[in-house]
């Protein structure tokens, strides 16, 4: 039994709130049961200095944690001088799986800056970090597009991410702290709608893992980054 | 008039949101108009070095705002790798507000540390954060109190906070963003239930103030900060 | 009675020595009893990037402290690699009294960078920083005028500072350590020539402090910060 | 074809030499190619602060690139005054693959600091390293059991890691840089001797990969690293 | 001829003020010609943590330049976060030589730290510094066998340094600013008053210099620093 | 009898390898017995700002020291965040040495930067490096005429460098670790093919040292680095 209680395949609860805050070109909360992080995407209409008139745009993102987002309180970054090892993999993941459903050619010489900030930490702030930027990304987007700075929107499809993991024998979806912190292997996968892989990340905390574990873990992610499609389209469309 | 049509004395809309998030001992939401911040209240059960065994506590406070918290987006300060002046000047004024209406021999040899995190940014962070953490190291001594630790809370009274300026010649309350950036005199005072000034920091932006304007300035803070007193009053008491 | 016996409107003996070092435009050692502060102003013929090409001039302040200027040694900043919260305070309020008196248009395009570092330490550093930073600045403002670069002083009128403070319970002007480090409110004014009050910082140490005792340290930094005017004025004018 | 005209499934000339430098306990020079990593493992007599008193030992690493190593000159980490978020990810990656195959009980109060510094980048340095490291941490743990201080040698199993991708369509094993910075997905793949994956991570870095691909990628890491396994225990066991 | 016009062995004029501040245990203002420097030495009644409970004292040194104590104003270290190459070899250099004639177990578990500190500069910053640190020192010492806490000063002979340099083709004893920066070679020397060599530093700064050149030079040094012995013991006795 | 048997006035087994590593213009592994440092040359085509358009080019250098290249294991100066003080110096005495023997108006707007890193180390890796830079920049300015982007070679004559020592009262040349570690005197000296000497530096470690000691260590020097010269000689042309 899960801690949760929750189904070996089953999302905790997903909600995408979009205009969360009023400046950002795009601002979502996304929230993964008790994992509440806020996506902004700004528009600057000037690209980094490497990209300077080579005639295209560019994506990045930033990652933080409120120093009380978890149980016990962290150390603020700022205050420390210096981002940890942790931070970076994650703001890295988090540019890498967004750059790969954009057309930066067709986004012109402007950047679009992702900032996702963990308020509240539960677990899987990564995969809720990319599956809501994709949303707040969109909506900078189609602002370009009403705004008449482009013509179509350059997102050529959603990207949405999840934790899968073992977790005592079995493969489970959607890790909260409670099992994150207990769990032998854990994976995030980050897939594009149309079903391409763009990122997969396993790790064994334990005992090594299998290469029938990995593809079972690989299906529960399927299953699971499908659901999360809907609730951006949801959230966008909606729908 | 005032951009926002309000009349001088009158502050924006005030909510104070008690446990908007679940692991801080407090964890308010403050909001003063569009300006929103979160305000958390940690405890710790020791003290910095230079208190060890000296049988008081201590009180601090870090204070941040997300990037795209405002118009433009700025440098996420741990990305830098150091925290502005700015930054620095108002934690510091956070810390000796609170401190001033905490009774440190009683809390015992633990620290609060507070943390607050502007989400949006429509000015007078400083002060609606004061007002925040206030009621956030409230509910986090109570917590004491409930599991035993302490017989009372060691918190004497509220504390409050508001700016005041002159605005195209008027003395006015509660600066927004749009009077902030055009006002010749900008003042922020903090004050305790019991009337007494914690702090009073007027500086002239444009022209020099006169005695005059700093009386009038100093009594539209006063009204401000009553009303305030009651909405605090009111989040703890539920009146 | 005040621990240096002086009465309670008393300053301590102020000097104002011109042309202390011999490189800088502007260089005044200033000497509030045993406080010593070099305080010197250099002129550099470009502007920062955030005001090129805006026809307009800039000043800036930094300050700092010798290890050794106080009773037991403080860290170097250089050595610590970072300024402390209080020294970027400290800089801030320099900066900001001293362009309030300087006509920044009038200036041109270039830049006057105050550096106050202070010798020895026995209270009243900052305020002392600004009286002395204002004799250097002038200093640097003439040379402009009399090798042709500008046709006046853009210097509007002087600007002078001054602590008080609430100590054994009897408002007294221009505190030493003896009485900083010993006193329940402590407040720093910023004045001009004029009569213009263009800084009011005023912090409960210990306990609050009311309406009545705010009025009383105007009224004791306004008279002292007028003797002050007549010190800089005998130092300029030869007075 | 492949830039190197090597079969798909081809390995780089691969060697492991020991005892490359004097001082550290184990210390080998692995070559994937012209990618050369010296690696060393370092016994420390004392944990982190972390681990104190739990009778339990520690392994972390660190990894460096010579600024010359690639092929043109990259800024010197410690001149910059800080390490990348590349830099990190690697050392945290290295970190995790040699704990999975430590035991870190029997290793007792005792740290095992392994340093992977490229001399020459040729694609593939995070993959050398960990191989490489494992043969050096092999030969520091056998000096803790020839010296007496453990009865038995606490690595488990061996570990090692190769890069697969899709280069041109074609999975390919061991990217060297010309395939490595022309190629569509890359992936890294850390195994036990006993066929236990510790690590999977693939990221698209044009177009995202099918499930289909990723198998035959995790495939032919499989069969290049039980070609590693040979390879290491030549070299540990003179096979 | 000397751009200041003096004898090729002939010094500027020194001046040696003691006491110049009034919290350092030894404080002296050190002037050659137009160089000035502040040395104060200040005791600390423990050591550093690599010579705890070893029975014997340190002795450490910090150096830094006002910003506009040059005839351009430098950056200021504490704000670029960082000490310069050259300060940190300066430091050292004060350090090593004042270790060599203080007998640091004579001295007990203490530290002595001096901070040199450059007021004006015109050339040789580092020799005046250890000059006057050598006064500083000796009267921070001769405090503690004052005070009863040490029988005797530690401290064996002075310790004084002076530049020279080929100028022009000529040997000359202690360079200002505008020989400095015009001389072919420069070398910094530090002897004891017994005699003894501490620290021969000469560097070509264009052209080589000859073994016969380094001879002239190490003798122009010697009676310089003889000339510096007797200043320093006058400044102590009277003399 | 020195701890290594050498005679006094020998020098270790010197070993210049060229061509180390593959990428650099110019790279040697240069080897003074057990110490074993990587010097590469880069060539740049731009100079830094401050030469921008003299038309003359710069050569930097830096040094860097691998974690576990000392007996016992070396903090990382990249994960430290900053160069110690040693380092610098070290590097700032590479580039002097190098820039002496540059014809830096013959070598055009460009820049060379040498890396010495040490691998492993056995005492005098300074004096090392400079003898294996010295033939590195060498090869990296040939490959410059080679490619027709300069008429002749602009290095002027090599230079070379070796440390030289009185270990147990008896001078001695090329000092490893164990006399280092135990010397009274500690002297490196710089020299160019034409007997010119570049840089004299000589500390007293323990005892001060005489000028007659001064002169037998500048002998052996002098012997030594011309036995150097040779061997960079044959090193380059095959001698």
């Amino acid at each position: 039994m899960r801690p949760s209680e929750r189904k070996p395949d089953e999302l905790r609860t997903v909600r995408l709130t979009r205009g969360f805050t009023c400046h950002a070109e795009g601002s979502v909360l996304v929230e993964f049961g008790a994992t509440r992080v806020l996506c902004t995407a700004s528009v600057e209409e000037s690209v980094p200095p490497f990209l300077r008139g080579k005639g295209q745009g560019w994506l990045t993102a930033e990652y933080g944690m409120l120093p009380r987002a978890t149980h016990t309180r962290g150390v603020r970054e700022a205050a420390k001088g210096k981002q940890s090892g942790r931070t970076q993999e994650i703001q890295r993941l988090i540019g890498r799986s967004l750059r790969a459903v954009v057309d930066l050619e067709a986004l012109g010489e402007r950047q679009i800056i992702i900032d996702c900030d963990v308020l509240q930490a539960d677990g899987g702030t990564r995969t809720a970090s990319i599956t809501g930027a994709c949303v707040a990304v969109h909506d900078a987007l189609m602002g370009l597009v009403t705004s008449g700075k482009l013509p179509r929107n350059p997102m050529r499809e959603f990207v949405a991410a999840v934790s899968v993991g073992i977790h005592k024998g079995a493969p489970v979806l959607d890790l909260d702290y409670a099992e994150d912190s207990d769990c032998d292997t854990d994976m995030n996968v980050v897939m594009t709608e149309g079903g391409g892989l763009i990122e997969v990340q396993g790790t064994a905390e334990g005992a090594a893992f299998s290469r029938a574990e990995l593809n079972a873990l690989l299906d529960l992610a399927d299953s699971g980054i499908r659901r999360l499609f809907e609730l951006q389209r949801a959230a966008v469309h909606g729908g």
